[in-house]
C-alpha cells in the first residue's frame, strides 16, 4: 500500500522525512569491474571492444561492423511505421524550436576603468551519446540528447548503442537520423563509455558524454569525468502532483502511473488539499493497475514508494514540493501559476490539467532529461548549455592598468606570488617612465 | 631545460603530442581513506569532525569553537593592512559587476500550437565553499567563489577552512566578510566536504560545494557528487602565451612565470612566430628565475613542463592553442582580436600586452576559477550559473493538446509505455466527447 500522510497529523514530520530518505535505488557496487573494463579498452582499443561485446552482448563484431553503415541506418529507419516517424519528426521540430531559444548571448563591454570585458560561448567539439539497448531503448531519449548538442553547434556527435543478441530498435536509428547523429557504433556498457572518452583506432575520442545507462554505464561515466564532461548520473524517475478536488481522479492517477511504470524504483507523490480527492485518486490508481500492461512495475513502484499527502492549503503543498525537489512537478489547481511562483526546486513544471507529464516526455519541447533524486536542488535538465562552454575575455589599456593594476600587485604580494606582482609592476613602471 | 619545438621540424607532431600527454599531476590514490572519513562523519557527525581535526590539523575544537564567531571574523579582518583590504574591496566590486551581467533571463512564450513554454532560473538554496588552509590560502579565491554565489542569490553560504596548528590567514576572513559569507567553520579535508554534503548537528547540509583543495578534498568532492553539486576537480594551473616579436621578452617571461610559480606541476607554453623572440623569452625567464622568491617551484615547473614553440604564422598558433585548450591564454600580437576569433577552446583570454594574466587572477572581473588539464574543451570557468538551476515550464491548452497530443500518444505506445499514452488519450477523449 502507498503511504497516506496528513500534514495535520502529529507524526507527519517523521513520516515525510522517512519518505524523503527512502532508499529507492539499488545500485550494486560495480566500480572494480568497470575500472578493469576501462583499463582494458585503453590498453587494447578495438580488440577489447570486440571481445567485451562478444562476452556481454553475445554479438560478434569486426572492425568493419563496429560502426553502422549509413545505408544500414537508412534501411532500419525505413522500417519504422510512418505514424511513428511522423511523430518523431513533430517531436524533433518542437524540441529543436525550444532549445534554439537557449543559445546564450556573447557579451562585451567597456567599464569605467577602461577595461574591455566580456565572454564568448563556443560549442563542444565532439559529443558522445549513450543509448541503452535491449528493452529500454527509447527513441525519444535519442532526440532529447542529440538535438541540444546539434543546436549548440557540436560538429561531431557519436552515438553508441548495444545490440544484445543482435537486436536493435529501428525507431532508435530513425530518431538518430532525424536528430542528425553523425556516427553510430554497436557497443554499450562501460566499454562504450571508455571508447568514447579515450578513443580507439576506429572511434575518435569525444569531449562530452551524455545519456542514460545502467549501473555499469553510470560508474564508467563517473570514472571518466574530468577526462571528458558528463551529464548528471540519473536516478529513478519521479513525479509530484499538486492537485485540488477540481480534477478527474483518473487523469491524475494516469499521470502518476506514467512515472511509476518506468521503474520499480520510480516514485509518484500526490499532494492535495482535499483528503477525499486523494482517496479517489488512490482508488483510480488501483483500478488502472488492473489493466495496465506494465502493471507489475508500476504496481511495485506505487506500493513501495507512492504517497498521497493531505495539506491544509496550497502554500504548504509548495513547501513540501520544494523539500522533495521533484524531477517532474504537475500543478493541477485553479491558479497553477500562483503555486508555480512558490516553487524553488523542480526539474520541470507542468501547469494545469491539460498538461500531462507525458507531453513533456515526447513533444512539449523542453528536455525530458531532468535532475532526479532531489538533485533539482542544484542542477538543471539537459540543455544547449551542456554542449557549450564560455571563454571569458579581458583587455586592459595602459590607462586601465594604471587604475586597477596597483591593487592586483598588492594582492599578489600579499599572497606571496612574486611573479604575479612583478608582471603587473613591470608594466606600471613603463607607464611611469 | 624547457622544450623548444619548431612546427617546421619533421618530429614536431610527436613532440607536441608528448607535450599534451605529459602527466603533470601526481595524485595519490586516497579514495579508500576518504571513503572511511566520509562514513565516519556521516555516522558520528560533530564528534568525528572534532576528532579528525585534532588528528589532521593538530587543533582541539569544541562544539562551541567549530564555527567562528562573528566578532572573531571582524577582529581578524581588522588586522589586515588597509592597503590589502582596499585592494580586496576593489577586486570584489569588479568581480561583482562582471558576474552581475551573468544573471540569466527567464523566458516564456506561446507557440503556434498554443502551448505556453519557457523556463525560470532559481538560485541554489545553500552553498559550501572550501578554502585551503596553510600556505596556499588565497583570499582572492574566496572572492572568486563566494561572489558568484551571492550574486546568484544563494541565501546561505557556508565556508570551511582548516587551521593547521591554529593558523588562519586574516586576509581570508577579510575576503569572506567582504564577499558576504554567512558561516565559517574551522575544518578542512575530506571531513569538511562530508560535513557540508551530509550535515552534522552544528553544520546544516548544503546543496553545492565549490572551491579548490588537495587530493583528499578532490576525492571527497567526487564521492559526494550527486548528493550535492560540485564544481570542476581542478588540476595544476597552466598558461599559453601567443606572442609576436613586438613584445618585451621580460614581460612575457613574467607572465609565464606567474603560472609556473603556482605549482611544480603548472605549465607555461609560449607560441611565437619568431624563433629569436622565443629564445629571448627563454633567457628572460632564466634571468628572473635567479631572483624570484618562488624560484624553486617556478623553476621546476618551467624545467619539467615549460615549452617554447615556433610556428610559421598566427593561424597555426591558434590551432595549436586549441589543441592545448589552455586554462589561461594570453594573446600579445598586433591584432589580438583576429587571433582570438580563431580560438575555440580556452578558459580565459587576455588580449594585448597590457593585460597580464595576473590582472585576471585578482581585479579584472572575470572569474579565476577556470578549467584546467584540457577541460576547457567541455567546461567553463566558475560563474553565476554554477549557483543557479533552471526549471522548464509547459502549459497546454485543450486546443494545443489536440494538435500535439496524438504524436505523444503514438510515441508512448511505440515505447510500450501504456500509462503515458493513456494519460494523453483520456484527455483527448474528453475533447472529442
Amino acid at each position: 500500500m502507498p503511504r497516506f500522510l496528513d500534514h495535520a497529523s502529529p507524526d507527519f514530520e517523521a513520516a515525510f522525512a522517512a519518505l524523503l530518505a527512502a532508499k529507492r535505488e539499488d545500485s550494486p557496487d560495480v566500480d572494480a569491474t568497470v575500472a578493469a573494463i576501462i583499463a582494458d579498452v585503453r590498453a587494447r582499443g578495438d580488440a577489447a571492444l570486440i571481445e567485451l561485446t562478444a562476452r556481454f552482448d553475445r554479438v560478434t563484431l569486426t572492425l568493419q561492423t563496429l560502426r553502422l553503415r549509413p545505408e544500414e541506418v537508412a534501411q532500419a529507419a525505413d522500417e519504422v511505421p510512418d505514424r511513428v516517424r511522423e511523430a518523431l519528426e513533430l517531436a524533433a521540430a518542437r524540441i529543436r524550436a525550444y532549445h534554439a531559444r537557449q543559445i546564450p548571448d556573447d557579451a562585451e563591454w567597456t567599464d569605467d576603468a577602461g577595461a574591455t570585458l566580456g565572454w564568448r560561448w563556443t560549442p563542444v567539439g565532439a559529443a558522445g551519446l549513450y543509448v541503452p539497448g535491449g528493452l529500454a531503448t527509447y527513441p525519444s531519449s535519442v532526440l532529447m540528447n542529440a538535438i541540444p548538442a546539434k543546436v549548440a553547434g557540436v560538429e561531431r556527435l557519436a552515438m553508441v548503442v548495444p545490440t544484445p543478441d543482435g537486436a536493435l530498435n529501428p525507431a532508435v536509428l530513425a530518431a538518430a537520423r532525424i536528430a542528425g547523429v553523425d556516427e553510430i557504433y554497436r557497443i554499450g556498457g562501460a566499454q562504450a563509455v571508455a571508447a568514447l572518452a579515450f578513443g580507439t583506432d576506429t572511434i575518435a575520442p569525444v569531449d562530452k558524454i551524455t545519456g542514460p545507462g545502467n549501473a555499469y554505464v553510470a560508474a564508467a561515466k563517473r570514472r571518466v569525468f574530468g577526462k571528458v564532461g558528463i551529464d548528471m548520473i540519473a536516478g529513478p524517475s519521479e513525479i509530484l502532483v499538486i492537485a485540488d478536488s477540481d480534477n478527474d481522479p483518473d487523469w491524475i492517477a494516469l499521470d502518476m502511473l506514467s512515472q511509476a511504470e518506468h521503474d520499480e524504483s520510480a516514485q509518484a507523490i500526490l499532494v492535495t488539499d482535499d483528503a477525499q480527492f486523494g482517496r479517489a485518486v488512490a482508488r483510480a490508481i488501483e483500478a488502472r493497475l488492473e489493466t495496465l500492461d506494465r502493471r507489475a512495475i508500476a504496481g511495485a513502484s506505487w506500493r513501495d514508494f507512492g504517497a498521497i499527502i493531505t495539506v491544509p492549503d496550497l502554500a504548504v503543498a509548495a513547501q513540501l514540493s520544494n523539500r522533495v525537489a521533484p524531477e517532474h512537478l504537475e500543478i493541477c489547481v485553479a491558479d497553477a501559476e500562483a503555486v508555480a511562483a512558490r516553487i524553488t526546486h523542480a526539474g520541470a513544471i507542468f501547469l494545469g490539467q491539460w498538461t500531462p507529464e507525458a507531453i513533456g516526455d515526447y513533444v512539449g519541447g523542453p528536455n525530458h532529461v531532468l535532475p532526479t533524486a532531489r538533485s533539482a536542488r542544484f542542477s538543471s535538465g539537459l540543455s544547449v548549455l551542456d554542449f557549450m562552454k564560455r571563454t571569458t575575455i579581458a583587455r586592459m589599456t595602459p590607462a586601465a592598468l594604471r587604475v586597477i593594476g596597483p591593487a592586483a600587485e598588492t594582492l599578489a604580494n600579499s599572497e606571496s606570488l612574486g611573479a604575479h606582482g612583478l608582471s603587473v609592476r613591470a608594466r606600471l613602471d613603463r607607464l611611469n617612465d
